[in-house]
C-alpha cells in the first residue's frame, strides 16, 4: 500500500428534501449570492424556483447558461467578472457536474488578481477561493465530493482538470429526486462517467483488498441500479443508489493507498470533447474497452481477472486470457445495453480527425509514464479502435 | 435509503514515517501542548522519543497513564486540569484508541466551565473544544476517524459514548509500523472491534447496495489479513490493511442512509467492561456470535444470509436458515481462530454477576428499540449464553 495524504471537508446533506438545510447553511456567510446554473432544467423541474423562494432575504445574482463542458470564456470569465464587481460572498452552485466544476473555478478566480488560466494550468496555485455551496441535480462526475474541476477552452481545444483542497464544497445537497428528469441519454453517460471514474483507479500497480472490494462495491451497485433507473425514472432508490454511487466513485475513498494509474481513459475523453464538444460519459462508453482490449498483458492481466471475477461473478475456473476476455466484452455489453452511442463514429468523429486528437494527447497527457504506458501510436490505435 | 448529514473533516497522513508531517501540523496551533499517552509501549518502540525530538521548540506538557477502557477519574479530570492552569493550545494524542477517547473528553472539557461529565452525558453541548492531534498506535476502535469517544466512570459501572463535530481529530498519524509490537491478543482483539463495528450498522433495517458491498469488503479484509498480522507481526501490507479497514470501519463510510441497529453489541459490552474492566474487543467477540443467535428470526435472517454469502461464500443455494447457522459459526470460528476468550468464564465473569450487568444495560441502553429488540430477559439470556 502507498503513503497517501486525505481530507474531505465537504459537508454532504443526502436525501429527499435536503434542500431545506440550505437556509442554514447559506447563513454562515454574507448575503451576496451568486448563483450559477445551466439550460433551465432547474426551473423546469421547480427547483429553481425553490431556491429563490428560500433566499429571498438575500442579494442574488445570476449566471446562467453554463455549458456541458463547461468553458473558460465565457462562463468562469463572465462569474468571476460578476463576482468581483458585486463583491460575493458565497457561490451557490444548482445542477450537474459542469456548473459545479465551473463555479469551482470562478470561486478561485475571484480571488487571484490575475488571469485565472494560470490557476487551472497549475502556473499559479489557489491560494483563496469563494466559499461554494452546491444542489447536484446528476449522478456523474462526483464533484460535489472532490476539490477538482475540468474546464474546456475552445480556442486551443485544450481541456484541463486542477484541484485545490480550497476547492472542495463547503456544502453539497444531494437529493435523488432532482435526478428523476434527467433523461436515459444523460443518466447512461453519467452511470458511466461514475463507472469510469471508479476503474481509473482499479486499473493500476498498486492496490488494497480493501480498496478493490469497496471499488467493486461502488461498480457493482451502479451496474444493478442504472437499468432500473433507465426503465423506472422515477425510482428512489434506484436513483439514490446510483447517486451515492458516484458521489463516492471520484473522492479518494475508494483508492486510498493505489498507486496513480495515470487516468488514461480520462485523458484520452478529454482530448475528445475538446475537440468535439461530445458528452464526456459517453465518450469514456466508447474508448473504456478498446483502452482495455489495448493494454491488456502479462502485466496487466491480474487485474482484469481480478476485476472480472469480482464484479462480473465470471468463472475464476476459467483461463487468465478467457477472464481478461470475457471481462472486456462484459464492460462493452453493459456500457451498450444503456443504449448510448459506442463508437465514435455515431458522434461525428471521422478517423480524419484522430491524428492531430492523438498528438495532442500525446504531448499534453502524460501517458507514455502511466501504468500501462501509451505513446502517441498507441493512443491513435485505440482511438480508430473506437471508430 | 434513509436521508443523512455526513461529514468527516479529518485530515489522514496514512502510510510508513507519515510522522515526518507532525511539525508542518502543529505549526498551525501555538506552542503549549499536552501529550497524551498510556502505559509506556511508545517508549519501548521510539515513538516517544521521536515526538519529543520533533517538538523541541515546544512547551510540552503530558498526561500519562491513560487506563484502557479511559476513566474519567483520573485521566479526562487529569488533563482537563493541565489544559487549563497551563493554556494548553493543542492536544496530543499518541497511543491506541483509549488514549484517543480520554484525548477527546480532555479537548471538550478544557473549553467547559463545568463538571466534564456533563458534556459525556450530553447534559450539556459541546460548544467548543481544544484541537487533536493524534498518532495511532492501534487498529482497533477507529477513533482517528470519528468524532466519538468512550469514557468509563468507574464509582458508577458507567461506560458512556458521546460524540460531537467538534471532537473529530484535526489531523490523524497512521503508521502501521506502530503496531508491529502490538500483542497477539491486542491485534486481535482490535481486529474484532473494527469486524463489529461494521457488524453493527450492517444488522439493521434499511441498508443499501452499495453500503452492503463496501462493508462486506471491509470485514472481508480484516479476516483475510488479521491471521497474517498474528504470524508475522511485521508485515507492513497485512497491518496496513488491517489499519486502514479499522480507520474506515467506524466513521459512518460504510453506513450511509443505513437505518440505525442502536448498536447492541456494543451497549451489551460496554456494560461489561464497565464493571469488570475487560477488553472491548475480547468482549465484544464473545458476545457477536451469541447475539446473533438469539436475533435470528424471521424479520432478522435475510440480513444473515447477505452476510454468509457475501462475506464466507457460503453456497446460496442452501435454505436460508442453514446459511444463517453457518454464518454464525463462522464468526464464532473465526474469532476463536484469533486465539482469544470466547466465553465470559474465562475473562473472569461469573453466572451470579449477569442479572444486575442485564438490568443496568436494559435500563441505560434502550435496546428495546433496537433493530432487534432487547427486552432485560433477552439481555440476560444472550448473556448467558456467553458463559
Amino acid at each position: 500500500m502507498e503513503n497517501f495524504k486525505y481530507f474531505t471537508p465537504t459537508k454532504i446533506y443526502f436525501g429527499k428534501d435536503s434542500i431545506n438545510n440550505l437556509t442554514d447553511i447559506l447563513s454562515l456567510f454574507g448575503k451576496n449570492i451568486l448563483i450559477t446554473y445551466g439550460g433551465g432544467s432547474i426551473k423546469k423541474i421547480g427547483l429553481y424556483d425553490k431556491v429563490k423562494s428560500l433566499l429571498k432575504d438575500k442579494n442574488i445574482y445570476e449566471l446562467s447558461g453554463i455549458e456541458p463542458n463547461p468553458k473558460y470564456n465565457p462562463s468562469v470569465l463572465d462569474g468571476v467578472k460578476i463576482c468581483k464587481d458585486k463583491k460575493i460572498d458565497v457561490v451557490l452552485s444548482v445542477g450537474g457536474g459542469s456548473v459545479l466544476d465551473c463555479s469551482k473555478a470562478i470561486c478561485a478566480g475571484a480571488c487571484y488578481d490575475g488571469d485565472p488560466w494560470d490557476l487551472i494550468t497549475y502556473k499559479a496555485p489557489v491560494k483563496k477561493a469563494l466559499p461554494l455551496v452546491d444542489i447536484i441535480t446528476l449522478a456523474a462526475t462526483g464533484s460535489e465530493y472532490d476539490n477538482g474541476a475540468v474546464i474546456s477552452r475552445t480556442e486551443t481545444n485544450d481541456k484541463m482538470g486542477f484541484c485545490s483542497d480550497l476547492l472542495f464544497p463547503y456544502a453539497s445537497i444531494i437529493d435523488p429526486v432532482y435526478t428523476f428528469t434527467v433523461s436515459p441519454y444523460q443518466t447512461a453517460a453519467g452511470a458511466i462517467d461514475a463507472i469510469n471514474h471508479v476503474m481509473e483507479a482499479y486499473f493500476a500497480e498498486k492496490h488494497s483488498t480493501l480498496m478493490d472490494g469497496m471499488s467493486e462495491a461502488c461498480i457493482k451497485s451502479i451496474i444493478k441500479y442504472t437499468p432500473i433507473a433507465l426503465k423506472n425514472p422515477n425510482d428512489y432508490n434506484a436513483r439514490a443508489e446510483i447517486m451515492l454511487s458516484a458521489t463516492l466513485a471520484c473522492n479518494g475513498i475508494l483508492s486510498l493507498g493505489n498507486s496513480s494509474s495515470g487516468w488514461p481513459m480520462h485523458a484520452i475523453e478529454h482530448a475528445l470533447s475538446a475537440y468535439f464538444d461530445i458528452t464526456h460519459g459517453v465518450g469514456l462508453g466508447i474508448i473504456a474497452p478498446r483502452w482495455m482490449k489495448y493494454i491488456l498483458s502479462d502485466k496487466t492481466i491480474n487485474r482484469f481477472v481480478s476485476f472480472g471475477t469480482h464484479v462480473f461473478d465470471i468463472d475464476s475456473s476459467l483461463s487468465k486470457e478467457e477472464i481478461a476476455k470475457e471481462t472486456i466484452c462484459k464492460v462493452y455489453d453493459i456500457f451498450a445495453s444503456f443504449n448510448i452511442p459506442m463508437t465514435l463514429t455515431e458522434v461525428g468523429i471521422k478517423e480524419s480527425d484522430l491524428k492531430e486528437i492523438a498528438h495532442h494527447i500525446a504531448i499534453n497527457e502524460g501517458l507514455d509514464k502511466a501504468w500501462a504506458s501509451l505513446n502517441e501510436n498507441d493512443i491513435l490505435n485505440i482511438l480508430k479502435d473506437c471508430l
